[in-house]
């Protein structure tokens, strides 16, 4: 085995403004999460975020957000279901088509940042989200996040027929319920980079991380979430990338 | 035959704001200019006016515009051909999502307000639309005005391997080179509903219009464009399909 | 006494998009509250709807909103309180300006739709807003909505040194805490103009309203708050207006 | 005498997204140019940036632009006088009322992009532009651009009896009208600090400059556009304060 697809947010600078080491990073992950303009990006930026991508023979992925520029998509808006459905599939297609104008195409959907902790506390949310996946395509899977008990989601999953990509952190404590430990508390953040590659390798070996308060935490996951916002970050991905090459190799 | 093709913009309702008697139309025209967000129209917006194209069995074409909510696309904006390129590629994408989730899809192209302007009075904005177009699918005709002569935009689509459809109009006078009179001028638009229906009915026939200057002008079309802005427009257009009907049965 | 001040919501026209019967309700208001292009208008909307206010001799209000046109402010957002302040001092100063072009000036200030609403829940928020208010100029007033105890929110007035204008509805039923029933429940919006009218009388008198309990309401206002949307409201603040009237004159 | 005023882009992120190194080059600045939320900044950014000119005693000047965030206001746009009149007071207010916030005020304005390279090219936007200033206040400058015969913008400054700052550039070639030289041509843009610091000095002193074809440039400025994009550029803001400091002594 190979470890977990290395799944990265990537185009998200928008207009003059640039963010993250798209470049640098993209040689390293498998995945990469695409701003559809919402939350970041636009059109142009969306194409040369594609054509890197194709470039490294990265999947792409529909990173959908609400439609909040100026907050980042990381503010929660009190939009209906039926609005989030509509505004998944409207950024799912933007995408599609840059995609498309350069042979390739979506093959995977997150949603990102409020809308993504939405879609993990509010079924509705989830269904919403869900419902636009299939709509669009079946075949597309849905990236969330693992938590200790992912029955619910694997539910909902099951009755709109799509397959879910959970995905696991690297460089974040987990408490016992496999929720992340608040960034305000201490210790929700890991820096060294050695504690982030031995957290990935324990999750790409499927043996179970420790929890916040001791106890052990299985987690299923698929997909590794990683961050090429820095050199520091993009370093740790690197050592990541190795370290699961060596897990395939042996 | 039935006369020529009924294209009507629709769907440039936004938020809380409505426009256009879009139901009231929609029966009576074979082509739906449907906005994508970028003058008009949100993803909610966009889905309900599918839905009602669906209803009545009308095909859906991607009325793209420059990114101007509060001008409605109407201000020409100094974007290169390469941004045309790519907000272009991101609205049809866009519609196109919304059309898949309900079983249909964009069937024609045609760019709206300010950037069919421009497209139509610069040919490297002109190539920009064409790109666009070729890069997503071959396949979809690109709306754009008819002139006394259309020989360099039909050379430019057929360097791009696609095909165009030329659009008239029967409320409007022409001048003798086949350019719309300004609305700044007298006559430029005609009210009269017997006058419309006219020259409708002369542009489906192939027989040349009379231009401002008195001079025959012969003007090749497959569509006409007509309006579902207020109950009088909507009069004209169920006139114009009457006639057509009448034509195509004689 | 001539009643309680009327305000209204006005200048929620954007772009090419018209909404509510502005001309019509002015007559008849004394209050403007005048949207600053977050939830709706623009920098032209806004230019003459303040020179339809001072046309007609109405105060002016910023109307302050979260920034979302396409769900017109109606829509709770996740900002901090610090977001709150700047977004409120960004709009009344839009506004201001626009009103200085005119000589004339920002009066009062009132939170519109989503934002009054979290504002009303929220401590957090109602001291956001009030902070911007007492930060821009602390002769400004700031518009809430009157409950059964306004103690409260009167406090933390008091703590920013600024004054508050009560507002309360003629159309609407409140609950036995002075909070409007839910839309969703039956009897909760009045559409008979003869029981607005009633309450608005009622309300002016200072007398106690009907709770849909049946307890009696005494609800503290100094402001009503009417609507321009349609026809029908812009009858019933015609009549209000001369029920004030005579009111006056007894 | 002290040399020039210098005036520098300030505050130009937007939401996540930063730019400009504002923190260094403030302390070498007399006026910070202050994006107003149009092409580049929110209400946020705002409230940081005019704190930060607060703290160096910088005077504030609004830094007006079209509509484009996408673009960076650096797109010409198809506006109407009066839409540009609008726009103008609007952002203005805004800046205004943030400034008020924090005890300070508005002092100058400036258009940004390609609403100064219009103000510049058409007079009717210049006149739209200084209609605005002249609404607003009278007694605040506008900085535009000099060039080798500023006697057409200054005959209409005095028409609306607003005072004119005109700005020069030490990074730049000039022609023999005194107009920029294209950044298209080589040698347009100096790179070598010598050279910006002796072109400063040169303006300083009120001494001709070389433009491109030879001749003897004579620029009449009150201010010198300086930038902190980079390290690079506000080494060189702080290399001319210090020459100008100089020419103060001397």
């Amino acid at each position: 085995m190979n470890g977990l697809l290395l799944n990265c947010d990537i185009g998200e600078s928008f207009g003059a403004w640039t963010m993250g080491l798209d470049a640098e990073v993209m040689p390293f992950i498998d995945c990469a999460n695409i701003a559809c303009g919402f939350h970041a990006s636009d059109p142009s930026v969306m194409r040369k975020t594609v054509a890197l991508a194709v470039e490294h023979g990265v999947r792409i992925g529909a990173h959908t957000a609400y439609q909040d520029l100026v907050g980042f998509g990381r503010r929660s808006m009190d939009c209906t279901p039926q609005e989030v459905e509509d505004l998944m599939l409207y950024q799912i297609g933007a995408l599609e088509a840059i995609c498309r104008s350069q042979s390739t195409r979506v093959s995977y959907i997150k949603p990102h940042g409020a809308l993504y902790q939405d879609m993990m506390r509010k079924p509705a949310t989830l269904r919403a989200v869900m419902s636009a996946v299939a709509k669009y395509d079946r075949q597309l899977p849905l990236m969330l996040m693992s938590t200790r008990d992912n029955r619910q989601a694997q539910a909902i999953g099951d009755e709109f027929g799509i397959s879910l990509w959970f995905e696991a952190f690297a460089d974040r404590a987990y408490d016992a319920a496999g929720f992340l430990v608040s960034r305000s508390l201490p210790g929700a953040v890991h820096h060294d980079s050695e504690i982030i590659v031995n957290q990935a390798i324990t999750l790409a070996r499927g043996e179970p991380l420790l929890a916040s308060d001791g106890s052990a935490l299985p987690l299923q996951a698929q997909t590794l979430c990683v961050h090429g916002d820095n050199a520091s970050s993009v370093a740790a991905v690197k050592r990541i990338r190795e370290a699961f090459d060596t897990l395939g190799q042996a």
